[in-house]
């Protein structure tokens, strides 16, 4: 700070003491820092394909917002988000997933990460269990753990949660669960699908034992091959479900838009006081030109095709280079959609300690271990496929494919 | 939700069960609702003026932002922020108030609203004490509670906090207290400012007990008479300030762009780890219109000037308004610059009991009571003068007066 400031040592040198739990930082932020240097072919990132974001469509919303509405789209808002667009998202989740929700139960959230934190915040108290999939999504533990939730990870398959798993340790269990959090879509890290027949023995369970579920569904609508199965939300004899969406991988993610339908009142005005309290409301300008972009007809329909499209033959080149470039004895996911696949390698691995001889390699991914609850699986590794072409896919993965033989020999 | 999920009741009838300590909902946000009808006057919100949004500036900073770095301008982005913003930030700080500060002592976050949020999050445990003025900024105080801290409001006056104040709680203070929390500049809700000398003592007082202090600084720009005081952050002997700064006041606070200047590399990491957990990163989109718009030479210090000799005019309106019209017995602060000031009515009048009154007289201001950190004062209000032309300001300070009046009669 200033350099008077730095002098402090001068009246008894001390700190702001932060508190006794920690945060802790995530393993993938420091990886990503390294794997950015341009000769690495980085499959590290949770990263939509850039080239394929609409530029045009959303420059000619923003001006549109400016030209016709900017003082108010400039000022403050409802903490509780942008009517007309929470507006287009209950229209819109009743028509792709026949999810009826009112805009009351929508709160609009900056990027689901935001939404995974409110309902933490709101939700859980200090040693509070939460229960989800194994291998499950960083940046919900990161956020259940910051509000010191105990997560416990349950058996999961290429289908997905095992429904027995969930029977099996909520017929045991010392006390009920707060929630239990899935990504039933094309999970990250694993691009694993809940299937359809697992789903409905999942909310059965969960609603015998009274637990709500935590349903995040940023994939969703990328689906590349196979049919679509019911959102939990929309399944008969569901108990309560919040589900939370997104425009991050559909739209942009630098617009950092996203939403939670709450499924009751109550519940959703404490999460509003609680959004009100972390920013007071989402950037009336974002929401406002993702309004603008997504309520020209048939636009996200369109989009989305164009994302499928590209994302197909981009997951499809990854498959194939797998199965020319890797070695004997590992194996991965075949995702139907989403942005990742997952695998794992010979045990002799740690995809930790090995990730420096990969970069050296010029190429990147990520470690599987951070993903796992609670004991590490250390030969598993995630890769993301959408955000490379289908030519550096195959350079990339023949890259991989050498250095593991190489390790392996 | 859906109709199937209303239908849980026949699997035993269950919901998410909210923490145990709730978040309280802020007061003034169900007042500024009621006085949104067209044909009250109201001076309730705290709104900047949005027909002094620099429109045309922002358009053709997001014009070109989309045209020249639309595909990295709308993906995901750092924790810490966008590089070329914080270095505008360091240099702007160093320029304006002699605040010397590297980029990796800055993070963005999402309005100033967030970064009181984050420093809660990271610093304070259940039952800390947090030391403020009184009244006090009520988003900082929804902020800390919302952590389960103890807010100690010292006393203060139209100079602001009353360091004798400060020195006699510490003197016999039973336990250290995590921060203290400022607005040193026209602070909200009184729009007083601290003396410079007291600056000068709390930063001493606050250095020999140890005591850390968050400055807030959202309107230190906004000065319409009277010279600047330093940054407590900038004075010599100060112990670890966190300096707290926002483009909500200067530029369009729908934006959501504001920062966070921190003393020490660690407290500094702690926080980007709390806002990747929070929301992984502002708005890329909102940071580089930000940063196009603000690095326009000249633009920033010349769009200030036309709001500083805009609401200048409103100020002096609305001192002049309250002289003319109303009845004896009220007193109020005289705000050298930001946006409110603050009444005192005769002691017969609660301000929230009386509001109904004023709302049928087509006038809304803000109670005082939740301002006051222990025992509100009930014969308080805020008043904002930004948000409303000399002649609006004029007609409504009258029927507020009128309204005053008839009640005393």
């Amino acid at each position: 700070m200033s350099s008077e400031s730095d002098s402090s040592a001068s009246t008894g040198a001390f700190r702001f003491a932060a508190r006794t739990r920690h945060l802790q930082p995530s393993a993938i932020r420091e990886i990503l820092k390294v794997a950015e240097a341009p000769d690495v072919i980085s499959f590290a990132g949770g990263l939509p394909a850039p080239d394929l974001f609409p530029v045009e469509a959303i420059a000619s919303a923003t001006a549109s917002v400016l030209a016709q509405s900017g003082p108010v789209a400039l000022q403050y808002g409802l903490s509780e988000g942008h009517l007309p667009l929470r507006a287009w998202i209950a229209e819109h989740l009743a028509e792709t997933l026949g999810l009826v929700c009112r805009t009351d139960n929508l709160l609009v959230v900056q990027g689901s990460q935001q939404g995974l934190d409110l309902i933490a915040k709101v939700l859980i108290d200090p040693g509070d269990l939460i229960l989800t999939e194994n291998p499950a999504y960083l940046g919900a533990l990161q956020a259940f753990r910051a509000y010191e939730a105990k997560v416990v990870g349950l058996r999961s398959d290429a289908d997905g949660l095992l429904p027995e798993a969930l029977a099996d340790w909520l017929h045991a269990a010392p006390v009920r669960p707060k929630f239990l959090y899935l990504t039933p879509n094309f999970q990250n890290p694993t691009g694993t699908c809940l299937a359809e027949a697992r789903r409905r023995e999942v909310v059965a369970i969960a609603a015998r034992h009274g637990v709500p579920i935590l349903e995040d569904d940023p994939y969703g609508r990328l689906r590349y091959s196979g049919s679509p199965a019911p959102a939990l939300a929309t399944l008969p004899g569901a108990g309560p479900c919040l589900y939370l969406g997104t425009f991050s991988k559909v739209l942009a993610p630098g617009l950092r838009v996203a939403w939670i339908v709450t499924p009751d009142r109550t519940l959703h005005d404490k999460l509003v006081t609680a959004k009100q309290a972390a920013d007071l409301h989402t950037s009336t300008f974002t929401q406002r030109v993702v309004t603008e972009t997504v309520r020209v007809p048939g636009f996200l329909n369109d989009h989305v095709a164009r994302l499928i499209a590209a994302y197909r033959i981009r997951r499809d080149a990854m498959l194939a280079a797998l199965e020319r470039h890797f070695p004997a004895g590992c194996t991965w996911t075949r995702p139907d959609g989403g942005l990742f696949l997952w695998v794992t390698v010979p045990g002799a691995i740690d995809t930790h300690a090995f990730l420096p001889t990969a970069l050296a390699g010029k190429v990147a991914y990520v470690p599987g271990a951070p993903f796992w609850v609670d004991q590490p699986v250390r030969n598993t590794l995630r890769l993301n496929f959408s955000n490379a072409s289908a030519e550096r896919i195959e350079e990339g993965i023949g890259r991989l494919g050498s250095a593991l033989r190489a390790a392996l020999r």
